[in-house]
């Protein structure tokens, strides 16, 4: 039996998800690849921890990093340091690499992967976007005869579980957080997950291997959903849509939009319908059409399964010549391509806009009167009256436009004597093709 | 520049995809892959046909097939013969083979890939199921390290066409039907699609790579949607169900479960919301929990995508050793299991029922007698009056149980002397965890 010698760092929820399944399904992998996926040794912080397997633990790094027995080094430690530092030291020592670590590619993949060309080594990293739904591979090797359009993922379980929390029992963002912490699916810092940080590193990926460009996370909008209002998400409701904190990216002649923001898609369409902690990635090729995949994008048992989809593309590939490798980001390392990235005043979608006005003859004309002057068409229109302060709630949908002309407009519309606060934004996208 | 070198067979809607999508998106399938896609030659009946990018045609068959400049030879005509010969011929002259011929692999592919084992050869048939979703990569490379306990498609457009239409618009089978003809959906002779024959094509295979058993199409169980009644989708749409037709694959300790039929799914879950002509398969297994993939399932530049998604790996493998290659049927070959197909009345499941009869005292008590003599607990009833006949239409939903009992309480109904007519039978699935 030829053998897939594993070295792990760390062994947290991901590593004893991997360590379970490599154990559970044993008799399937080695039928399926022909090889043992053996684990040779699990760095740990502690030797004092629970090892029911009876596995090799270290708390001397290198006993993986520099291990000759070892054929590939699988980081789930997270973070950036030291887990850089680690997985270059790793490839230094002719190791391939398998990657859950959506930060630390996002921001440093791109010299990861230079230095993993120059050794000739895989650097796999499925896992680090949407748990287990298999939507590196997808992109990389699917879809290799589309041009990609575009994509859209909600890619982040615990901003989902809140926003399906809000709509569906009418809850306030800050009660939904809390029960998904109880729930252990929001950390006690939620910033990276409710701030669409955590999202927009895996878009940065994502985009990445779509278009065939560098990562450029710091190039990423982003938007979280912790200012989002439960009386936004039943406006939108009523007006037939769902709220959802979405990472888009999408391929235009003048550049690429790369964007993550809570955004109103039509009740009717599938990936509306995503609810809980669930994750969905939807791509519009020009030869497909639309693809969306779906399934659990976090926990241990679906983040090893895509772990070990990686473990088996290396064992096929070990006696490989590097020239048949998937490259890292899906196209040749020396064909990416230098295609701007938009800023977000650049950006056309449609809008939701809520504003607070005094409810007196000629406020809806100063405002309706505003984006005419700004060429914004409204589609939509409904009109409330507040019952904490006795103002009017005007909401409204528009057709597509540039960002940078509704900005405009509501900083006139804000300026006006019969305004109140500031207007509330919010963007509308639809996949239909 | 690397050049991979095609062969095709025929030149129908699929075949002018491949070509199309090899032209239009040239620059990105070499970035992509380092290699041009070069269609060497294309048999066609006739010469007498469009051929806008001047390709070199030929009605030879052997043009492509002993062609020493070809790679890889794609089968792009359907049918058995002769697409089986011209295969066998192919392999014989050392060619790689893709096919999209769903019948083909269903009922010859075991002696195919033996064939092409035996020549060292890849045999590639992404776009055999589900036109462009990646279904077979996910199951034969994404889902390694999982066991598959179950997977449930609507893998025949056609199909879920018609069902959408007489669910949404009150449309009967026969009216929906002619509108799918007229729109190109449905074939002048529909048998393969409403009978449930290309479903079950699709469904031997997924189940061959999802269970690592050999093709065994002629133990899957068969039945297709042109007796639906659109009285029966409103009843149980009234009961939260969206009835959809679905191709079914079920790993059991005593067996597996591989069945086609028209299936009652909670209206909550996904893949009841898939509409019109797209396919989805859901597949479920031990590590990754639910993973479904939503796409075209038809059409020439969508099927044409899964095409070029085997040539991008045929072009990786070009010169690598054969033991480096994905098993055709997922597992290695020598390690198929031979875990027996269950004959359908062992399967297990929910029911629904639709009962007439006479609107007498004493009758539900009889057909709910029957039912628990056979251990059969309902889970709901309704019962209306029949407009037509002034009969009572009782309807039911059961609990699990295994099928040969609910057959033989359906003849020990139909028996009593206040039923009219046969019962009505249709099977529930619910797909939540």
């Amino acid at each position: 039996m030829k053998r897939l010698n594993i070295g792990i760092l760390g062994f947290g929820t991901v590593a004893t998800g991997v360590v379970d399944l490599i154990k559970e399904n044993h008799a399937e992998i080695t039928r399926r690849t022909g090889y043992e996926f053996a684990i040779e040794k699990i760095f740990v912080r502690s030797m004092d921890r629970d090892n029911p397997y009876g596995l090799s633990l270290t708390t001397d790094v290198n006993d993986v990093l520099m291990n000759p027995n070892i054929d590939v080094v699988v980081e789930l430690m997270g973070g950036i340091e030291p887990s850089l530092s680690y997985i270059q030291t790793a490839l230094d020592h002719n190791k391939h690499v398998i990657t859950a670590n959506k930060a630390l590619i996002a921001t440093h993949g791109n010299e990861l992967f230079k230095k993993a060309a120059e050794k000739g080594l895989m650097l796999m990293f499925e896992a680090s976007v949407a748990g287990g739904i298999p939507v590196i591979k997808t992109l990389r090797e699917s879809l290799i005869g589309n041009k990609i359009e575009s994509l859209a993922g909600i890619i982040n379980g615990t901003g989902n579980y809140i926003l399906t929390e809000m709509k569906e029992k009418g809850r306030s963002f800050e009660d939904a957080l809390k029960d998904a912490q109880a729930l252990g699916y929001a950390e006690a810092d939620p910033t990276f997950d409710v701030e669409g940080i955590d999202a927009a590193h895996k878009l940065t990926i994502l985009a990445s291997i779509a278009f065939g460009i560098p990562l450029q996370f710091d190039k990423v909008f982003i938007e979280g959903i912790s200012s989002l209002e439960t009386e936004d998400i039943q406006y939108a409701n009523q007006l037939g849509y769902t709220i959802k904190h979405l990472g888009i990216a999408k391929y235009l002649p003048e550049g690429i939009e790369i964007r993550v923001h809570p955004t109103l898609i039509p009740k009717s369409e599938l990936i509306s319908n995503v609810n809980g902690v669930m994750n969905a990635v939807l791509v519009k090729a020009n030869g497909v059409g639309p693809v969306l995949s779906y399934g659990a994008g976090a926990g241990g048992k679906p983040t090893a399964s895509s772990v070990l989809s990686d473990l088996a593309d290396i064992s096929r590939m070990l006696d490989a010549d590097k020239a048949q490798y998937v490259p890292y980001l899906a196209f040749q390392n020396q064909a990416l391509s230098n295609a701007p990235i938009l800023p977000q005043a650049e950006i056309h979608t449609a809008y939701y806009l809520r504003i607070k006005a005094v409810d007196q003859p000629g406020v809806l004309s100063d405002i309706t009167h505003i984006l005419a002057q700004h060429d914004i068409s409204i589609e939509l229109m409904i009109q409330t009256k507040s019952v904490d302060d006795n103002l009017a709630n005007i909401i409204m949908t528009t057709h597509e436009t540039k960002e940078h002309s509704i900005l405009e407009s509501l900083r006139a519309i804000e300026a006006l004597a019969n305004i109140r606060g500031k207007a509330k934004l919010l963007r509308i996208e639809s996949f239909r093709s």
